[in-house]
Formats: C-alpha cells, sequence, structure tokens
C-alpha cells in the first residue's frame, strides 16, 4: 500500500462536472490499494473573482483581510471535492490549511511554510478516508489565516508529501507534462519522460508555466520526486527528480521563454562604491524580484549605465522605487523598455561546455535575431530578444539542438 | 465608553455598495466613543448559491462538508466589511467563528454553541480594532467547523453580547422592527417601540419573519436586551427586553401569520396508550417539529383521529416516518392538507383573560372566516384557517383589537 499525494488546479476542478470526474481519478487510485491525500486549488477563476470583489471595496485590500477571504475560495473546492466522493462511496473528509497542519509564518500574501503538523490527516488516514486538503493557505501561531502566494497549492502538496513521507507526489494540471519547448510555439516539441530539479528550476523561473520553482525547490531540497501530469488524459507525465541517469547529463533539456519582461536603464550613474546598492535594495524592499542585471564597463568618464529587467507587472511599482533612487545617486534618467523577452536553452553541464552558447547565437543569427542582453547559469543560457521574435527563436533554437530526438 | 454587538444580516452586505454604506454606519457609531463588535452573515443568496453548488456534485451533501462550505460565504463577507472599514482609516479585523471562540457541538447543520471564549475579541478591542465576527457558524473541540442553522447568526450576536457583557446588542435587518401585523397586509401596522421576550418569541414561532427565536430565547435567558432595526434607515426599531412596564401587560401585541403549514391527519388510530408517542418518537427523531397536535375525542369505538401539523417544507419527510408508524399502530389512512396556514394574537396574560379568545373567534366570524383547528399557549391565541383568507384575517384581527393605536 503506498501513501500519494495528489494536487489538483483551478482547470482540473473549475466547475462540477470535472471535479466529479476527478473524484473519478482518484477514487480509480485509491482502489488499487493505495493511501490519498489529495490538495485541491480554487475552481478556476475563483481567486480572481474574489480579488475582484475585494477590489470594489478596497483598492488596495488590507493582506491579512485579503488573505481570509481568498483562503475561501480553496474551502469550496475541497468540501465539493469531498461530497463528490462519498457520492462515489468513499469516506473521504476535507480539511484547511489550518486543520492539516500547514503552520507558515505571518508574510501575508506570501507566507512561507515552517513546519506541517500532519497528525489529523494521519488520523483520518489511518481510519482510511481520502483526505482532502485545501491548498494554498496556512495558519500562523497566532491562529490567523495566511495564503502562500503564487505556486501555493503545489507547494501544499510537496510539504505535505515530505512531512507524511508520501510514496509519491503528483502534480495534476492542464498540461500533459514538460515539453522541450511549448508546443504551441513549436509543434515537434517532445514531453519530457523525466527531469532533474535543477533543470526544471530554470525552466520554470525562465518561462515554462507548468510548475512553480518554489515547490520545486522544496521537492529538491528533501530529494521529493514530483511527477507533473494532466488531469485531463491518461498520458504519464515528466518527473521530476534528482537520480537522473549519468548519459542524460551535459544536454540541453528545453527551451523556455517568458515575454513577462521589463527593461529598465538607469543612464549616466556616478561609477562609484554604493551606487548598486542604492538602487537595488528600495528594488526588494519592495518585494520586486530584479532578473539579469547588466552594469556597462565606464571607461574614463567614471560614468556608466546600468541595465535590469523585472517582469513587466512589476514595472510600474518597480519605476516608483527605481526613479528617486536614480535621483538620489544622481543618475541622469531612467529608460524603460517593454518590447523585449527572455528565450533560454536549459541542460545540465553548459557552463563547462562553451560550445552550447556558441551554437544558441549562431542559431538566432541564422534567424536573423537581434540579440540585446546575455545572461547564464550553470544549467542555462539566455538571450534578451524582441518579443515577437520569441516564436521564431524557439522554434530555431529547439531545431538547432535537435530536441525532436530523443 | 460603551461596548456594542451589531449583527448585520445578508441583505445589508448584499453587495460591496451595501458593505460600504454599512461600514460608513459601523464607523458613525464607533466615533460615538463605543467600543463595536460586528457580526456579519454571508452576502445576500450567497448560501442558497453554495447549497446550489453542493448539490451539483452530491443530491445529498454530506453535513460535515456542507457546513465546512458554507462557512466560507460569511468569512467572505466578514474580510469585506474589515476592508471597508479600513479604507474609511478604522483599524479593523475580521474573525472567523473559530477565532472568535465560537464553540460549539457536533451537529452539523444545526449545531448548538457550547461556550464562546471571546479572548481574542478582546484582545482585538483591547488595541482599539473594530472586530468583525462571521456569523452563523463556530468549530468543535475537535477544530470541525460547525454551522448554528437557521437564525444562526442572530445568536452569534446575542452569544458575543452575553459572553462579552456588553452594553447593547442590535439586530440590524430589511425590516424597521417588530410590528403589530405584517405591513404588506395591514397598512395601518404600526410599529413597536419595545416588546418582551416571550412575546417576540411567540410572534417569532408564529410568522414573524423579524428574528429567529432561537436568538430570543438566548437572550430572554440572560436577559441581554436585543434591539432590532433597519440598517436602510435611521429609525430606532424594536426593543426587544424583559423589563416591560407594567401597564403593559395584558394587552395583545401583535398579529403572526404563517403560510408554512401543512396538516397531517392519521385516520382510525386505536385508542390505546402508547399510540401517540408511537406517532411522534419517529418525527422527533427525524428532527421535525411538530405544532399543533388535536386529538378527536372518540366516543365507544375505541377508535380516533390525530391531527397535527407540521412545517409545509417538512411536509415530504413527515410522510416518510408518519406513514410506516400509523400502518404499525394499526391506522386507517393519513391524509394531508396544504391549503391552510396559521393567524395568531399574541400578548401577554391573555390564558386568564377568556375576552381575547372570544374577541378573536368572532372578528373571523364577522369577516366570514371558517376556523379548522384552534391552539393556545399562555400568551398566544392560534387559529389554521384557508390560507387564502390570511389577510382578510390579519385585517380583521389588526381592527378588532385596535393595534392601530398605542
Amino acid at each position: 500500500m503506498a501513501l500519494i499525494v495528489q494536487k489538483y488546479g483551478g482547470s482540473s476542478v473549475a466547475d462540477a462536472l470535472r471535479i466529479k470526474e476527478v473524484a473519478q481519478r482518484i477514487v480509480a487510485t485509491k482502489e488499487r490499494g493505495n493511501q490519498m491525500v489529495v490538495v485541491v486549488s480554487a475552481m478556476g477563476r475563483t481567486t480572481d473573482q474574489l480579488i475582484d470583489l475585494a477590489r470594489q471595496v478596497s483598492p488596495q485590500p488590507h493582506e491579512r483581510e485579503l488573505d481570509l477571504l481568498l483562503s475561501t475560495g480553496e474551502l469550496v473546492s475541497c468540501t465539493l471535492m469531498a461530497m463528490a466522493l462519498r457520492e462515489l462511496g468513499h469516506n473521504a473528509i476535507s480539511l484547511s490549511g489550518a486543520q492539516a497542519g500547514i503552520q507558515t509564518d505571518a508574510t501575508y500574501s506570501r507566507a512561507r511554510i515552517l513546519r506541517v503538523d500532519p497528525k489529523r490527516v494521519r488520523k483520518e488516514l489511518d481510519r482510511g478516508y481520502i483526505v482532502i486538503v485545501a491548498g494554498f493557505q496556512g495558519i500562523t501561531e497566532e491562529m490567523d489565516i495566511t495564503t502562500l502566494g503564487r505556486g501555493g497549492s503545489d507547494t501544499t502538496a510537496v510539504a505535505l508529501a515530505i512531512a507524511l513521507k508520501a510514496d509519491h507526489c503528483q502534480i495534476y494540471t492542464d498540461v500533459e507534462g514538460v515539453y522541450t519547448a511549448d508546443p504551441r510555439l513549436v509543434p515537434e516539441a517532445r514531453k519530457l519522460d523525466e527531469i532533474g530539479y535543477e533543470e526544471m528550476l530554470e525552466l520554470a523561473s525562465y518561462g515554462a508555466k507548468v510548475m512553480h520553482s518554489r515547490a520545486v525547490e522544496l521537492g529538491q531540497l528533501y530529494n521529493m520526486p514530483i511527477l507533473v501530469a494532466s488531469s485531463f488524459s491518461q498520458t504519464t507525465g515528466t518527473l521530476i527528480h534528482g537520480g537522473m541517469a549519468m548519459e542524460m547529463r551535459n544536454k540541453v533539456s528545453g527551451i523556455a521563454h517568458d515575454t513577462n519582461v521589463a527593461k529598465i536603464t538607469v543612464v549616466g550613474v556616478p561609477d562609484r562604491p554604493g551606487v548598486a546598492a542604492a538602487l537595488f535594495e528600495p528594488l526588494a524592499r519592495a518585494g520586486i524580484s530584479v532578473d539579469t542585471i547588466v552594469q556597462n564597463v565606464s571607461i574614463g568618464e567614471n560614468i556608466t549605465d546600468i541595465t535590469f529587467t523585472v517582469a513587466r507587472s512589476d514595472l510600474h511599482r518597480a519605476l516608483e522605487v527605481v526613479k528617486p533612487a536614480s535621483q538620489s545617486v544622481g543618475a541622469r534618467e531612467c529608460l524603460t523598455d517593454t518590447t523585449l523577452a527572455k528565450v533560454s536553452i536549459v541542460g545540465t553541464g553548459m557552463q563547462n561546455t562553451p560550445g552550447y552558447a556558441a551554437r544558441m547565437f549562431r542559431a538566432l543569427y541564422e534567424a536573423g535575431i537581434n540579440i540585446r542582453l546575455i545572461t547564464t547559469s550553470e544549467i542555462r543560457i539566455t538571450c534578451i530578444i524582441d518579443e515577437k521574435l520569441i516564436p521564431k527563436a524557439v522554434q530555431a533554437l529547439h531545431k538547432a539542438f535537435e530536441l525532436e530526438k530523443v
């Protein structure tokens, strides 16, 4: 008898019909003799609707109140799932994040899980119940309800799987797994049967929408393999794990792209110590992630330009802090560009194999694509290019690295 | 500085606009130097919509799951109210029933409050916060969420007022108070400035929709005065309390009517001990309240008929248990009638003043209304008549007892 933690996202529980279909899948797994813990997200667009409602009352809703409000979305879906399972003749019980022992800090809207106390979950499993847990939420020491922010339900599932020492952790979504590139851009894109944690992290951070990097990090930290698969089909999905075979190393796994990019250039910055800190500390305090940072080497003049990228959705907030900061360090002006996007190749061992970068740049050059900025990690090379050229770039790179072949 | 517990019902928080309007009212009371605890119901028809959703998944939703599902309705409205108050520059915090210390038994869908531990509410009041509490819900010792059933949010408010030793308990609704009769039937109906607990209980039980009798009973038990008033106007409402002036006694307070009535007659019942118990015990076990019971005196034959009324909405469930029970005691048949309704006069001291009954029967007779069944309590006389004749009956009685005069 295996203990399986499954997670179903919003599109998998979008309405009563989908909930009943997913209930059938859960029952099938249960009837093969497994113990089941099922984490669910809010139905379809519920969370967005609740945010809209809050904004009708308060343009900037108070975070503690907003978290308690949003937590209701997952309570609705998890109680409905428990009802659907009972309708199929199985004992099932829904638990809020609090009841499931998901204990977090008090950073509302993006709380971190401090520990999981799975006492109640175990008790219900021991008496043969299927346990449905509301994803995306937890409770503080003061008994206040928090939400975990983006990727929250995936994180709930992985954290529960770790705390319960589950045999399997399965994330069900509306895509069939992790692909070598976005299949909408590259028809030849191939689904990967497996991928390493690190490569998945790079793919997730650099635009693959399959799974949020936070849950992958947690899986990596505790070495919990995570299966990503579709709740709409019976195909096998992609296993994210750490035990990749040797021969899988030193290979490009996939092409990621991300159009949620804005470039900010602070022009005419005095080239003296402390300037970068003066610019980036306010951004960090505002909770804005900065991606690529490039500082042009200044020759002679003691004046330099600093260019960096943020998520396009953060641009407005970023400028609110960068403009005063750049004035205070004596910079000339701030320029922005929202016509750019990122394309990345991800694979292990790239850093030590210069050939990858050269092949990437050549492929883009041959496709007539101009590279604006370059940034690399140990297992990723990213080029920032015109957003309009993204489909062409992804197709060219997929072909250049022969990703259609196993 | 007074401590005031207010409750706002579903129509008072039906949408974002209404929530903002009610927030203004709360702030006005707060700014007069009061401490405020505010209990809110779910927005408008939210509870019905959640029940519909549950029924799409499961025709008979499991009660524990349904309670957790329904509890989300009040969480939504109370967080929105807290946001609206913050928008007006006041510190406010929303608390779930669990956080507010509403501890109940585990009778899902109609849990009883065992105790209220207002520790958290007090803490928030002490730091000057307006405390918004989700009505209608509580938590069991096992940390499971319950709902309190009909009249639940009123009960939450009165229970909190008692536990906090509040100076005032105010129930805001969509009517202006307690009237001498339904103003839609009797244009001359007069709003009462005050009414005793017992009369209010009879009015509530016998059809006045202003407030559920359960919360009134709780107020009576702990002698907590309850103001019922409209959240849509600034009129004063009706104070329900126990300290009625002597000269208010021995007077008809109001006319109640209720069309949610079904009559069941069990025909040809052997007239022997234990028969009534055999009929009514199964109804009690099924949780169905029986109202009027009339047993015809049997002369000679040792055969009798037993007639009783139940809520029309309970008729189907009632027959499911009454039919087998009446067969088992050897009754001939069960007849039902769903064309009837109740009209009642309510006032203290009626039992000892036969004139009231006579005046009631004469007024109905003069209006050409045939009385089918009569039932009385110490402070109420109820006649069961044709449902179609209810408006005529209420008008005739209102006039006969001169209720338009103070």
